[in-house]
């Protein structure tokens, strides 16, 4: 039997990125973050748990939103949406974007949707000599990438790549997310 | 704003495989297949689709039958879970099990997940000239894969390799399956 | 100096595809196929050729289009555009599709940019004994397939996966080609 | 014929760390280290070299202890474990785990069982300029690896992933880690 | 129907260039950027973008000219061009030339192709404290990348890999690009 | 705790193969097959599992000796050593050997370990139509691939890829596996 | 001390090839074949192998009248050389070759001087159940490919991919070797 | 006709090395370097080369002194050997040696044969800020890396992995270096 109550299993979302705020330095956790906390309550409960995906109409609309954004701007970008498992939602290369936009725009969005925050405020931690999270494989730390998150958990990440600084990439990504914003809980 | 209802999306479940069927062969549709079916309303509807994942519990749970019921056996097998997303949930090489049977039981997995269907009645149907969909990437059409579903959707693949015939292998997973069936809906 | 005139390269645009016809089987050429003809003139006439490329903008209309006739259909389906360089224009992959679908989308698309027809016709060639154009990697022979030409040439690929037929991926890829076939020449 | 006695291989297990120790800075060698020393008879010796690898079962309940820890301490981790020839034993992803986690968590697996203590404290030795076993690939020096070592021979290593600071990480790989220490020698 | 008019799109072509100079640092912008700016006037306007690709007979030119100038200084050498897309164009390893050079050569074309300069000048911006894009996929700075642009227009990069400095490689590049820029507009 | 008594847990080491010979076909087990059956007596026996391992002198012993054969016969050919976990346990390319060879040999190495038998008996079981064990992914089916047992138990696979014929590569490889049977159990 | 003498190492050239015309069929060997033929003498006899490798200015001979041969013909073709080590030495894609055809193109190549002979040749021979060398990774045996010998041994393979069939793609590679002919011994 | 003389094409073998010293910092030249030099004569000369390649029976001879000084100091180390083109000659795994070694050894090995020095030399300039070689694919600066050259001209690279620290593992390198030395020119 799933558990299926209306409260559901998301009872504490922002317990993690507390931690990792204070790991990760100063910077305010403005995206709530992580997934429906795991069970607690031993093996007899349930063999699955829901999760919020978010849907192919709402990538579309971000994606379309985004590449208005860049094509005001004259900026030659592509978009990538992934879900958190990782998989990808959604790839749309611009007219004239390089050929490096692709795997620049998923790596933000892959950072996004793992850390719970948006690719320039992680930037930041990861300076300095020895071991960071930049290590990780499939990261990628410079602006453009932004987390999607719905009733406090992650689910989804949106990557921008193309724009000469990151901040213009990110504001693409942001413009794509706000198309949305309404429609999440 | 999320769709929330209790009348989830899951309106005809069986729809897709009971073509699938009529493509693939004269197998029954003993798992019941497909996520959530895709939204027909429009944009302004929802940006967010509740899927149901299996559970890491549960993944234990059913490896740790599917292992039980080999080593019975004494067959040296591998088991994979991966979910509706392609990724890795769960990977238990059991003692002495072959270096070809992690990756061959991964594929049985994803090919469950991806047709929804066991792999013994999917390759049944991969024969005579022309293409088949073992062409597919990432797919293997020998026993030992098992799809999981969910109140008639799937969330899982299990995959056995290792045993000297499918037979073996999908029965070893079936017994992993068996161990969470009472937990599923 | 480019050679940039009004006569362009495009002298005889189906030669090639003409003799492939004869090489595959007796398949009629519905798309009108390859890029401009290479030029016979020597070193000394030009540096680049002119190569139609499909716009971004196109590439969205075309992945609305078959996601709308995908749900209209219940069909759980993701969506893979390519360019004639192969590279990626497009992914949108829609809810509920398989983890396979990616993959499988994108080589039909890239098999119909290659070869210049729907995959479904070029099925049936691959048959019998001994070696094919079913070898070559990255290609997958199974229908959903479908070139864009624009003035006689080839310019992108539309590749469909996750229906229980081929015959209906491909149904929903040509919905997508529609949306823009009064915008190409 | 096979060198079988009791008095095996394992002359000087902790030779090559105490070296290793030496290079890579002041950390003490809290785990016992490397495989059976190789031999040094000649070639009529021996055939075959006896290892010791960890069971099945034994990953088992190191996976089931460590995640019940990550969920007591709402963590949302995936738990990997490779063999010494860096073969995958166990991948086990929690539920809400990021996508980013079962590579994180499988590089620290591998890097603990390579060089034969936990990641933290390798990390500490990765700093500075110039080439530093950090290049090598496969590996990831973030906290969060744990080396499993059985009569002074490295067996296995286990990795966690996905928690916001890599001491957490570390504590939930040493909970997996005291579950099995009775039963290795 | 395709907007194919004399006046093309590239209305501004060197825009976003002259962005990325500010974040790059003081370098001038000594080769002419990007690709057809993006469309702003909507769906209905265009279904294709006319690109303009480096043709094969200059991309033998180019070869031809950078090996002979790698021959006369005694270098040995790899050469590659990769069009806009990131496909490659042409490879030549030269007589000697070390099994790095491939790779490096490729590495530097696909930089100079992204980001529209010389390698030495994008290296110059890669240094100091945290991410650059250095960290992006299938780059490489080091010198020896060189960027063909027709009309203002982005179409090639060419990579040389092997001499002792990026420096000589560099030199080598821009013999190739020489051998060309009177049959580029 | 470890189980380390003399009577050790190879206790019907041929079952599996003796089942695997029915489904495979009419072949003779002439190769003793596979790992130390599992643990059958719960959680609390052991943590560790001994396994043996083909040491390095004996890899190199076989390595000569094939290669001796090979040049007897005027072959060019590549010999590989995998062992059960898959890890390479030697490579070594002989003069003039094709660029297909290693790989060709390395395959044929790990179908023969993970299977227990000779790629050429193996071969004559993946014919008809469907799916067969060839399907399984770094498989390879032509003659070349001999496992090698010691104490009915497999410890690696020796390859050899380059004659003209599977009979010879073989051969060659026999050649290899004799020169080291006396040191095996 | 390298054995360096007039008579070369090469004594029986065509002794391999002999074999493997039986084994592949009743095709007559009409490209001489094989690599210097390994050392018989002991260790003591030499530490280097003297081998020939085509020059770059060569494959740029080859490449350039192939392509030539293919412009002629209207063609739009991919050329790839790799000498026998397997490795690059040239790759030239053609104005609108398809972007299969760098892979086809390099395989064919691949295929040639690793069995000596015409991939169309060989595709002969690779038809009926059971395994095949077309089971080789990296190979491709449709017409195209063409081996490059210099005094009876292997020095490169051409591959052509991109025509309507491997006939016209073979013709285009034999004008390209046409071009060198009168330059091997 | 191939240029065939007992006056070969390696006329200043060291000049590349000697610039490339003063790029790479003060260390001395102490392994001769590069491949014959390019030709300089124009198309008609030549269409091979001759290089000279490191036979199978020196990198057996080599393999087998770099294990046995390995053994005596006890350490468990993997050896590989890969030539010019950067191909596999030989890989050896040592009893006990870790899975991080066999990368570890083939990148020291690629390093040391692509620049022609050894990797521990080459390690002391990759330091600083800013793009280095360390950032080219395939390389790994950590000592153990030694080139082999004959004649002055580089035929293969050493790489040994798995010592506590690199000056270890360079003498194993050279151990096995200096037992075909005498049959180096």
């Amino acid at each position: 039997m799933t558990t299926r109550s209306r409260t559901r299993l998301v009872a504490r979302p922002l317990a993690g990125l507390a931690i990792m705020a204070g790991t990760l330095g100063a910077a305010s956790a403005v995206t709530s973050p992580a997934q429906a906390a795991p069970a607690e309550n031993g093996r007899a409960a349930q063999a699955v748990v829901q999760t919020d995906v978010l849907s192919a109409d709402a990538a579309l609309t971000i994606a379309d939103a985004a590449m208005k954004e860049a094509v005001k701007g004259k900026q030659r970008v592509t978009v990538v949406i992934v879900d958190r498992s990782g998989a990808t939602r959604l790839v749309l290369k611009g007219d004239g974007a390089g050929p490096q936009t692709e795997e620049s725009a998923r790596r933000k969005a892959f950072t996004a949707v793992s850390f719970g925050r948006t690719t320039s405020e992680l930037g930041k931690s990861v300076t300095g000599e020895g071991p960071t999270i930049a290590d990780i494989p499939g990261t990628l730390f410079l602006g453009g990438g932004v987390p999607v998150a719905s009733g406090g958990v992650l689910v989804a990440g949106i990557g921008v790549g193309g724009a000469p600084s990151g901040d213009i990439d990110e504001a693409i990504a942001q413009a794509g997310l706000k198309a949305v914003t309404g429609r999440l809980r």
